[in-house]
């Protein structure tokens, strides 16, 4: 079956403020085997909604309204559905109770503009809201003698999600031919995608029965794969195999096998190991520390670290000699494995790592131009130390050399 | 004058990749007085996407595609658009000459499916496409009856917008009626919206004129400001009235009002005056460094900083007391203040600042719940504490405290 998703709200229409509940209920009807085929943003405006619901209803299978049924005068869905749709709208004295009795609960006053969200289409469902006022809807039946499903889904992220997950996954899974479909993510980190595509390209295109994305960013690659078949255990075996070569293919390259992020597998090593990382930046101002602590429970293993922007501080922090700098420059292969001892040594950590470079788009030179950075990983059995031209802006290049230093760490773990 | 814009692309379709280039059409569009009605996004797929043309060529009067200009068999709008309008498509030979030479040029091999970027529409101006392959295409004129215009774009950002700039503006500008369009944004940091709104609602609401929006994120609210009259002049005046009085109102509450963002506001106010910064960072774990490092230039005023997440650390790096720590645990009024003081004697920074606290969601007690920050800044002045229980999760609770340091040492500095 196929889904069209229809986002309202005028807001959406300015450069400031985008859909995103689309992305999520793509990936649940996907989940069921449902395809979204379009999507639309549609202003606060009556007739455009009416033109939208006329649309959607004679081209796409699920039909999903979200937003426009607050109680303000902008909020139209209600009113344009019934309109395109050619139903009444009835004021349900229940669900009029219930918002009555929800604002009297909190001591709000209940103004006449509330009680339009008690309005329900004559041939729908009202499906209760868990975390909000305004309820959803729901239609199923016949529309121009096609087999239609249509649902009228409250804006607000977090109602949305609650209100989809209560009350419409079963909905949709009574209705919706069962499917079988196993997917599986496969990520690596700092390999060029094309280097990626042209290894894996051979053996994926074998396998014509399972779908494969490749999705490349900001230095990290993730490989797709989906199969639908007519049992779920021929479309697990299915991707379970091409997975399995793929890995073969491209072995240690791969971080991740269950959609962990690199943060997530280098917290699981190390804790594993129990062993400890503190870290030394200059050039990356922190993001390092930033990425490793965004996982709660990382006090574990990262003591912490030191942000040397001065000399002065990669000196008095990290132990780096100043005659090191000096001689070798703040951007140097030396004063990066001087970061990574000393920064190890100063909180008696199993692993300490440096990195200092020329983030730009200032500061760069011929010989030291804007996305050199040396990225240095010392442990008990040494200190390795990479150079590394990264392309792009400051933010790319701070976000390329923290990511090498975690696939340096998770490579020293495995 | 009002536009459509349609995405085109089956990768838009799924759970993983978002139209973001219409945030670009739309900021442009809206400053020549333009407003966008519908945002569409279409699949690789020609019939739908013909009738995403007809029903834009129906009810817009700027249309503009972007995407699927490119030369595989997916890239499907140049045909799609020839048939929904009855147009021809002419394979234009001074284009495919130039295709011919690119790929020469680079080494590459003009293979046959390159041939149909050369296809333009028969009332179509080509755009010549200053960053890639694929040219644009600008038609101009009646479409049953009605002026129309309508764009063929491609669809890498970086191709558009400059494509976009180089090609479509001036065109634009000449048909789109003079306007005089005059705007403002005002930024406030760490104030609840409902109360800012309470306090500029009855200011905003006299100027009828004036269109106001309030927007609201991550710890940050903007008030934008956008008036249209019949001379610039007039245009500004009004916009440039309403924001002093709301300035008026809310006096040093406002950080921002040419945009900038609250970092390069702190950022200008420590290099005028030569002041430096530190930083010991507990709970946000390198977050507030990232942040102030994310600035070209930032080395000019900050020293660098400490991550100490293990107390141990707080001591070595912020010489904070392990008798303190023992006595009021790591998160604390008095830790952060010693943090504070301890790292700015350490960097001899004119200003220092101390952040801990629990992010969550694991880690709170009762008496020091998720969420429970305290954040200190010391200066020549002695050293202010702030305590703050944060909503939201961990990634909410570091953002607001990361802001809320960058606001007092805002403060501190007017």
């Amino acid at each position: 079956m196929n889904a069209e998703i229809i986002a309202v709200g005028s807001e959406l229409l300015t450069p400031h403020r985008q859909d995103t509940n689309s992305l999520y209920i793509t990936e649940k009807l996907n989940d069921l085997g449902v395809e979204v085929r379009y999507k639309s943003i549609v202003g606060d405006d009556r007739a455009g909604l009416a033109a939208a619901a006329n649309l959607a209803m004679r081209r796409s299978e699920i039909i999903i309204f979200m937003g426009g049924l607050g109680p303000t005068e902008d909020d139209l869905t209600r009113e344009a559905v019934a309109e395109a749709l050619g139903l009444k709208l009835n004021r349900d004295p229940g669900i009029l109770a219930k918002l009555e009795e929800r604002f009297a609960k909190r001591g709000f006053k209940f103004t006449p503009n509330n009680m339009k969200q008690a309005d329900i289409l004559s041939s729908a469902t009202p499906l209760p809201n868990p975390v909000g006022t305004a309820p959803g809807q729901w239609i199923s039946g016949k529309y121009d003698g096609q087999e239609r499903i249509l649902m009228l889904l409250p804006g607000p992220p977090h109602e949305l999600k609650a209100l989809f997950e209560a009350e419409c996954l079963s909905r949709l899974r009574a209705k919706v031919p069962p499917q079988h479909i196993a997917t599986r993510v496969l990520k690596m980190a700092m390999m060029p995608e094309s280097q990626v595509d042209a290894r894996v390209a051979p053996i994926y295109k074998a396998y014509t029965d399972v779908e494969t994305t490749i999705l490349a960013g900001a230095g990290e690659i993730q490989l797709h794969f989906r199969c639908r078949k007519e049992s779920q255990a021929e479309a697990e075996a299915r991707v379970e195999e091409l997975a399995g070569k793929i890995e073969d293919e491209l072995g240690d390259a791969i971080f991740s096998r269950k959609g962990e992020s690199i943060e997530q597998i280098v917290s699981y090593l190390l804790q594993m190991r129990g062993l400890t990382l503190a870290v030394a930046e200059s050039c990356t101002g922190g993001l390092l520390a930033e990425r490793i602590t965004s996982l709660s429970g990382s006090s574990r293993y990262f003591l912490g670290g030191a942000v040397v922007y001065s000399n002065e501080l990669k000196s008095q922090f990290a132990n780096v000699p100043k005659a090191l700098i000096d001689k070798h420059g703040a951007v140097s292969r030396e004063v990066a494995t001087a970061m990574a001892e000393g920064i190890r040594k100063r909180c008696l950590s199993s692993y300490g790592v440096g990195i200092t470079g020329v983030a730009g788009p200032t500061g760069g030179t011929e010989q030291k131009p804007v996305g050199l950075v040396y990225i240095a990983l010392s442990g008990d059995d040494g200190t390795q130390v990479v150079e590394r031209n990264f392309p792009g802006d400051r933010k790319h290049i701070r976000t390329f050399a923290s990511l090498q230093a975690l696939e340096m760490i998770r490579r020293a773990l495995i």
